[in-house]
């Protein structure tokens, strides 16, 4: 163990934003001359291995149990201890930076904690390279520009804020790429799902919620083409279905996202069906629904949902 | 209730940092435009009065219960649920600006949270002023460097950072005061115990702590002389033996501080008194040690009497 390196990650089950800022926030400290490392805590998914190939970075070494290599950390686009490293209790958090709600967070002394009420973590980076004066390489633009975009599915997401789409814009100059090209063809690398196994759809961001009496799972998937998806549709309900009786949830929800048309498809399994059609005033037609304009889980899908079953 | 104004708050049992950092905070966010007011939580002691009187400026209104005020709060100098306002579950918390441990405090949705490990929220509040590019008045420069000098005594405790001194001097000079002339006559102003009851000796600032299977309670007064409190020595450790009984305490320690020396006298009561010869290498005389160099409870006396009961 190295007793004096200080470790920087993002969550489990890491997406762009986790990743990059993780090498980005790790660059800068380097360059105040700390001596730290960036690391992830799970597999690259397509688009952020877009976005490194494209500006030729290496992805962070894989580290499951953080207290076996470091004794002091730095988290990036998370707090929750249960979405972190395992062996987090047994470590120092020097530094937190993200931007979600605080929660099962707790440390023995003082830190510094930056969080804002922003689309992405790279946007708060953006501000903190601006505050310490340093210069912006253009291959740390480009990942911090990849983030704000996977993040606000190219400023589509009602997550998205006014900061976040300045932040982009001057980094994509920095990064020398157009904005809409660029990011297209980056979210199009990760919502290809022609080669995605039916378990890997209903497993790659997955998410467990509390609605009323209810346990409620809300899947979700990027698609430029929801064929990919929907010609394997009765295979998809199906496993649904079993996955539901399995877990005993009231409802299980599959969000289809088109990233070009900015609509979801919604695929259902579960005696809380009807919930859809109360949350969202949409007919369900062979456990099926489309849902205009809604791309975000967090603030789109989850409280009509949630107040539909309490 | 107002339903768009925001409350700017510190802890309870509020000290001059809290009470100067809600007036501070609330003057920055007005001049940004917001529709904020800043509140307090207890008594105004002695020593945050000589501040405010020194500058002018008028003492926040006491509110009880939050909740029944604002729907919206910012906290200042203090984030764990358990120092925060009655009623604090209820309301939304945008802000937070800390530099204390995050312990025992969670949000529905995402937050403006800034903590750094300085020795005091008024050294944040100075960084977000120059942020900002406001001005600070001679009024909020003068309750800043009040609130320095009070969490850092004088710059001799071991909680002060090079950050708290650099600020202290800078507002030192936009407040028009002699840093060590004032802090003195600030510092004496809450450090006259001569009128107070033994009650609030051991009251005024007191804490409980688990160490081992002990509970421990370590209470500070600063003095500018160590008579108010000797004085009445014999009736102090009475009170103190009868509060250890009546509530179990392995130990019940004073801390008699003084900001001319910086040496503290602790004064002890309970079965586990011997701690104190081990923790801090000294011998107890009839109940009393004196502890050369020691001001901070946090740094160097629990740490000390916690590795002594483990």
């Amino acid at each position: 163990m190295s007793e004096d390196k200080v470790l920087v990650f993002g969550h489990k089950n890491p997406d762009t934003d986790t990743i990059t800022s993780a090498i980005v926030y790790a660059e800068l400290k380097k360059e105040l001359g700390e001596n730290v490392e960036a690391v992830r805590l799970g597999e690259i998914g397509a688009e952020t291995q877009y976005a490194l190939d494209y500006f030729n970075v290496e992805a962070p070494r894989l580290v499951s149990n953080v207290s076996e290599e470091a004794e002091k950390v730095i988290l990036v686009d998370h707090n929750e201890f249960q979405q972190s490293a395992d062996g987090i209790e047994k470590v120092q958090i020097l530094e937190v930076i993200d931007h979600h709600r605080i929660a099962n967070f707790q440390t023995e002394g003082p830190l510094f904690f930056r969080a804002e009420p922003v689309g992405c973590t790279a946007t708060i980076l953006h501000k903190l390279y601006k505050e310490h004066g340093k210069a912006i390489s253009k291959e740390m633009a480009g990942l911090m520009v990849s983030a704000i975009i996977s993040d606000s599915l190219l400023f589509k997401s009602p997550t998205c804020t006014e900061e976040d789409v300045q932040a982009a814009k001057d980094l994509a100059g920095t990064a020398g790429i157009d904005l809409d090209e660029y990011g297209l063809e980056m979210l199009k690398a990760g919502a290809d799902l022609s080669e995605t196994t039916v378990e890997q759809l209903l497993t790659m961001d997955a998410k467990e919620f509390s609605m009323g009496a209810h346990t409620v799972k809300v899947a979700q998937v990027n698609v430029v083409d929801a064929a990919d998806v929907l010609d394997r549709k009765q295979d998809v309900l199906d496993a649904m279905k079993k996955e539901t009786a399995d877990n005993g949830y009231g409802l299980f929800a599959l969000a289809v996202t088109d990233i070009l048309s900015n609509d979801s498809i919604l695929l259902t399994a579960g005696e809380q069906e009807e919930a859809v059609h109360t949350a969202f005033n949409v007919k369900l037609e062979d456990h099926e629904a489309v849902l205009e304009g809604v791309v975000s889980r967090k603030k789109q899908i989850v409280p009509p949902l949630t107040s539909a079953l309490s």
